[in-house]
């Protein structure tokens, strides 16, 4: 069994890089947080006797050698970046999870005959530079290299000068590691382990994703002197745009979600017809024609939506993920592991996108989930308790010794 | 009649300073480019051998004496801030058609009884620091001095602040001036002039406004991970609104008018469900009753809204101005100058509030209109011609000296 006080001293100890305004974080990704939370981590690391790698997106992998060499390693981790007002475990439980079952192995002098690698991947929340799980991306070969350097913020900063600018681009090429396999563990950031009061999801699949931008262009023009009947309001559009979404995600739910959560305004002033609004839509389903479903009725209404008010529109896919079936081997591993320690577990497909869902692309790979208190991620007010994180770095160190060998 | 081309050149002078980014002007209220924008206005008004007093809002009064010393001076001009994407005439056309007024009495030496101020009213856009007209506000004894210092902008810097900052606190108390009469000429900022082809609106009523500023808060969650029926969306809550206004709007137009053209989403992430949203209603009539009713019916709705929503709604009044009816005296010299000089005119309701509206509760008070191209303003594309602004700065020339009695 791992250390649960050391574990939940580390997750406290990387939250206050970055602190948030009512006690979660905002060390968003590429920030000099981002690169003051690389540097504890780094630390820490090298104090347990690993070597860093670091690859030409920021991705950081932290080994502890195997018996054998010529034995491909075993990987766990998660990412460090968080939301703008984010909590202290989304992303940082996988890593700093890693980090214990390494730190418990040593306790142990435990050897394995597969390495061991713990890994920090860059840009998994995709605030800052759409899309989210960018650099796990790139290493599962869906997007390219100079692509993800292109992403800009809302600022117009690129993730390449940014990487750049923080120190943390890596010599490795982007995805040349082979992985004997990976596992992430995650807090649901859903309700349902905890409603059911069971200890450990076992991931069997990931809900595929589109994130769609959309621009309506109208006209900005006076709210008071402008007659109703000569307005081409773009902030109008949106609004029928939201209702839309809602309406399509309510059709097929629970087998799907969507809402709008990030939305521009031009030129936002209280007298001010918008003129213009960009925005995205975020839609997902565990089912893949479902989602190209719910992607075709809200292309079709927002064509009737933009002709009734006499604005255009243009949609731009910014992200996208198909849904994901998970390794069986890695499943099972997870499962029998949660077995083996007494703790309760069920089936659970990942309502979030994470690393691990590309990089199940190219090696076999599986998640662990633990509850979080009320569902709630995304949010400053993220909670788990230590026992959850306790019995999540377990489950993980009993999966990764089972495929790493002893 | 007055100096076309030397009225076209001051416009186009002072559009210089505050540059949009499409020929427009972003020169907001009690910016480093107010500032400027008035240092011009008042090397201006020296040059005309005028003298300038200054109240402790920053309204500026630049001086021409009359004959009478015991006379109580007759006041013409508007405000020269700007939208964050103005026009280049919308309230400049005022100011600088009053000092061009001065300057034709000035080359003909025409003497008048009562002396003659040209007035650049603080504030008067009111997208900067709600509300719109603060500061004419004040000198009408809508607001307390103290009441519009502490207006915040956005980065929650204050009026008062922000005046001491630019050097334009005045030493007079705001509304100590007495006046005879006071003509703004404005753009229409409306269709209604251009498409029936008349050259003069002569302004009989103003619209009554209310600013709604509405707060919504819900819950911030996962995008993805969060079910349907457990989400608390204050974004999808801002569309059902955005929705209603425009219902109600529709429901009384051509008397009515309503939109949102300022939104906050928190805290603006794609995969976050906005956890609040923070929005402005901008609502106008012509009558009181209608005006009433479309607040009680929006206010009524937001509950509705928030009910089914399971998210709260705060709403507070951030502006508010009642239809206005002005001085039927004043009314008549506007009419009358127009058809003397032999301009077509009609009279017009004015749809945008002006500093004028708060002045007539002070002083017998009226407006002259152009046309402006479209309809359009509020935008940067805003278009007159130098004609249209002749004939305007002709009429109020007449209507003055007619008030001021030569
Ligand atoms: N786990 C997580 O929140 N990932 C961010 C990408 C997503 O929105 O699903
Ligand atoms: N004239 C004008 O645009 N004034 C601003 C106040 C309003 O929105 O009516």
């Amino acid at each position: 069994r791992i250390n649960g006080d050391r574990l939940w001293d580390s997750l406290m100890e990387m939250a206050e890089i970055g602190p948030g305004v009512r006690g979660g974080n905002n060390r968003q990704t590429l920030t000099d947080d981002d690169a003051k939370g690389r540097a504890l981590f780094q630390k820490w690391c090298e104090e347990a006797g690993l070597t860093m790698g670091v690859d030409k997106m920021g991705n950081m992998f932290a080994r502890r050698e195997g018996t054998d060499p010529d034995a491909l390693p075993v990987y766990m981790g998660s990412h460090l970046d968080t939301q703008p007002t984010g909590g202290r475990y989304d992303g940082v439980l996988g890593v700093l999870g890693g980090l214990e079952v390494i730190r418990t192995l040593n306790d142990r002098d435990i050897k394995t005959k597969h390495p061991i690698v713990v890994v920090n991947w860059t840009n998994e929340e995709g605030t800052r530079f759409a899309p989210a799980m960018l650099a796990s991306g790139v290493f599962a070969g869906v997007h390219d290299l100079d692509w993800a350097y292109a992403r800009e913020d809302a600022e117009g900063k690129t993730v390449g000068d940014e990487l750049k600018r923080i120190g943390w681009v890596g010599d490795e090429e982007v995805g040349d590691r082979k992985m004997h396999a990976m596992f992430e563990l995650h807090i649901e950031q859903g309700p349902i382990l905890e409603d059911e009061g069971v200890d450990i999801g076992v991931v069997t699949h990931g809900q595929g994703l589109k994130w769609l931008q959309v621009t309506l262009t109208g006209k900005e023009s006076h709210t008071g002197s402008t007659p109703m009947p000569k307005r081409r309001n773009a902030g109008l559009g949106m609004a029928r745009v939201t209702e839309l979404v809602h309406e399509v995600a309510m059709d097929y739910q629970p087998d799907a979600v969507g809402a709008i959560g990030h939305v521009e305004v031009y030129p936002n002033s209280r007298n001010i017809i918008p003129g213009k609004t960009v925005f995205t839509i975020d839609i997902r389903s565990p089912d893949k024609a479902t989602l190209d479903e719910m992607d075709d009725r809200i292309r079709d209404g927002i064509d009737t939506i933009c002709d009734a008010l006499q604005i255009s529109g243009e949609v731009e896919q910014v992200g996208h993920f198909d849904p994901v079936t998970f390794d069986e081997g890695c499943v099972s591993k997870v499962r029998d592991a949660a077995e083996r320690l007494g703790y309760s577990h069920r089936n659970i497909v990942s309502g979030a996108g994470h690393d691990a869902c590309w990089v199940n692309r190219v090696a076999p790979t599986s998640m662990i989930m633990c509850p979080c208190v009320d569902g709630l991620s995304h949010n400053e007010d993220e909670k788990i308790f230590p026992e959850w994180a306790t019995a999540g770095a377990d489950v993980l160190l009993h999966a990764v010794l089972e495929s790493a060998e002893v």
